[in-house]
């Protein structure tokens, strides 16, 4: 008999699993079980379609419905998972019309993702707050743009998505304030001196960035006219929560299934949960950082599909293993990209790692060649190996390959004398002849 | 008595391992021979200079006189150095005048470059046949390209040179036609598929290439008005030659030193050559290629730049050790980039490495975003380790640190299992979810 496998959740996690899981076994049952209306859609694009980038947030729909058809997916939509049991191996399902059913599985794969956690601010309750999680929430925030008379919005949260949405804001033209609690941007990407890089690029464009304070209150009748920080009213025709996603394990701890110290649920590094055949992948799944081993959840999308694939493979009966996680992210905003990877100066030392940094500024292209931008590399090094553990870079374009080689690097544990000597390319229209992360590799070891 | 330095040429190596050594010894004295009468600039810069997008050539100068005052860099320019004696530790050089010198050293670093390299064609010698090698000869093929009447040219060699300059009088308006006699263009660098892709990126673009065929004779009366290739005569009213260049070692072997079988000047891990005390760096020096640890003159602008480096500091009773070379190269021609690291197909096999290929041809963003450029990856993987030992990239953005991620993996030795699960990051506008490198890499598992 063919293996039942059940998928909870068919986005970026759930369906790269589902397509690991059809490439493994042609021959298994593959069900997705997904509570939204859509199949598969990328969620990171969504601030760029608020943007206008993208002209439809349906763009945004990865694969056609005969995709899941051509891979034989049995794709229930607008169904949520209400229960599992994995002593029973058991999913309870209920679809929009209140019908409800009991499937077996052999394996189960739970691609629950996140939900926007918003912190309990006093009128977060009011109309005209809103998250950015899904289309719909999408669609609300562009209409609320469309309606909005002063053209004014308060974002909370200098999270990646709280920014990414705050500049799309800026780009339809709205005055848009950022407020964060924390001393700067982006804590957990990078560290005080690049994010007041990024901030201060922000803020060339016209965008208000409040770092240090939180807000007190959404303030309005009803309707969120405002938010008060620091004793200011900042009016606002609305506001958008970017104060981060939390895990969605509610299924998982109703089922009994461990949950670690990240608040996602618990994986070895087959994807495998507490629960024999139950697998996790995706923002609802812990895993290990490659650099500390400690439990994470990356919360990525890039994680997300990767996760997806390992789960994917081993609840089909191959094997395949994830090998962990640097955390490692980019992003445009206006004119400049802003990405990392690693270890930030200030989590190294929580993880009691002492460290010696590399800072440079240099240009994208050869100094004479027009165009080139603007663009600063910090590195991190563990002073008792001289690895590489951490980079973080902002410039005005090729950032994010950058990101990807000194992941690599880092993973291959790659001393930071041989990075200052790698073997790197260069054109005038493209690079410099001194690669900046080679300069920034020798300003740390001048500091070692 | 403070150490006295000579270096002979004042180009990419020359005046870095002058900087290093400075930075090494503050006290030593640096003298620096140039034939020609400028300090450095950059030769790379040249085809982009006569294509329009660099205002003048004289913006290619790196370092403005000041640069020497400060760095107590005594440069002699219009002085060539006729004969060096390595027992003696003298060298003898001629200023412009005539006037000739001895002048003794401590260490010396030969820096001498290369020579454009004219193989016997018929007609070479003609008026209208130019090379690209020094300023004067830009602005020489610069004049050729406004007095054309025909608007037409050909230039003679498919090397990455060749073809920029090609790139180059395309952009000014000329029609152009590269003959090649090799079967492919790049062979150096690219696979002859990947080749393909460059060939048609060019052709798209209304440039004429020809692979498999030598030009029998430059046609004309005095001066070129033509090339003969394969029984055409391919009107012309200019020729460049674009059939690579040779290490210029005239000096060292006059001197007995030794030249290694890539005709280049032998070197051990210190740039040092046979000679104690007389080191050698860029075009003119040969070193170890990382993979094969054979002996190649990697020629090119960075390898250049990281050996004088290395010269530079043991000159100056440092100590530094140059790691080897992948030859990573990439440039941008019209529309689309062209990068390679480490081995081709082709190379490994000629070497003895049994390989493994991965190929993918993806997009430089998410599908849904505007803008979104083809890109096409070939991953070479050594059976054996399964490690990857070479890379070609050809894409319309975003090629070079890709092949710096990758010169990174190869250098440490990466397995194609690892870099198929590598952390690599993404966002909607710069990067689709799956990084096309490590999709190559799962591609080249399959055919293992």
């Amino acid at each position: 008999m063919p293996g039942r496998i059940v998928i909870v959740g068919a986005n970026a996690a759930g369906v790269d699993a589902a397509s690991a899981a059809r490439k493994t076994d042609r021959a298994a049952q593959i069900t997705l079980f997904e509570r939204e209306s859509r199949g598969a859609y990328s969620r990171c694009g969504l601030p760029f379609v608020l943007g206008g980038h993208i002209p439809a947030f349906e763009n945004l729909v990865v694969y056609p419905p005969a995709f899941y058809k051509m891979m034989k997916l049995d794709l229930r939509l607008e169904t949520t998972v209400t229960g599992i049991d994995p002593k029973a191996k058991t999913v309870e399902a209920q679809d929009k019309e209140g019908r409800r059913e009991t499937v077996e599985y052999d394996s189960l794969i739970l691609a629950t993702g996140s939900n926007p956690l918003v912190p309990p601010i006093k009128g977060a309750d009011k109309e005209g707050v809103y998250t950015l999680k899904t289309i719909e929430d999408g669609k609300r925030i562009d209409e609320a743009i469309q309606r909005s008379r002063s053209k004014s919005a308060v974002v909370v949260g200098g999270s990646f998505l709280g920014l990414e949405s705050a500049v799309a804001l800026v780009e339809r033209g709205m005055k848009t304030t950022v407020v964060e609690l924390l001393p700067y941007l982006l804590p957990k990407m990078l560290d005080q001196d690049m994010a007041k890089e990024v901030q201060e690029g922000l803020e060339r464009k016209g965008m208000r960035v409040i770092v240090g304070h939180g807000p007190d209150e959404i303030i309005g009748a009803g309707r969120a006219t405002g938010v008060s920080v620091a004793g200011e009213e900042i009016p606002a025709d609305f506001v958008v929560m970017g104060t981060g996603v939390r895990p969605n394990v509610d299924l998982a701890k109703q089922a009994g299934l461990e949950i670690g110290p990240s608040r996602a649920i618990k994986t070895n590094a087959r994807m495998e949960t507490s629960a024999k055949g139950v697998y996790a992948a995706g923002d609802c799944a812990e895993v290990l950082h490659m650099i500390t081993h400690e439990p994470i959840a990356p919360l990525l999308g890039t994680t997300g599909v990767r996760q997806g694939k390992v789960a994917g493979v081993n609840a089909a009966g191959g094997y395949a293993v994830y090998p962990g996680t640097l955390v490692s992210a980019v992003t445009r905003m206006l004119d400049f990209e802003v990405g990392a990877t690693g270890l930030t100066e200030f989590w190294a030392a929580r993880y009691g790692i002492e460290t010696a940094v590399g800072r440079i500024t240099s240009k994208t292209r050869a100094d004479y060649y027009p165009g080139a931008e603007p663009i600063k590399v910090k590195i991190i090094v563990e002073k008792e190996t001289r690895r590489v553990v951490g980079a973080q870079i902002v410039g005005g374009e090729e950032v994010t390959q950058r990101i990807n080689a000194l992941s690599l690097a880092i993973q291959k544990q790659m001393t930071v004398h041989e990075l200052a000597k790698a073997d790197t390319c260069y054109a005038p229209p493209v690079n410099e002849t001194w690669e900046p992360i080679t300069l920034a590799a020798e300003m740390a070891i001048r500091q070692l």
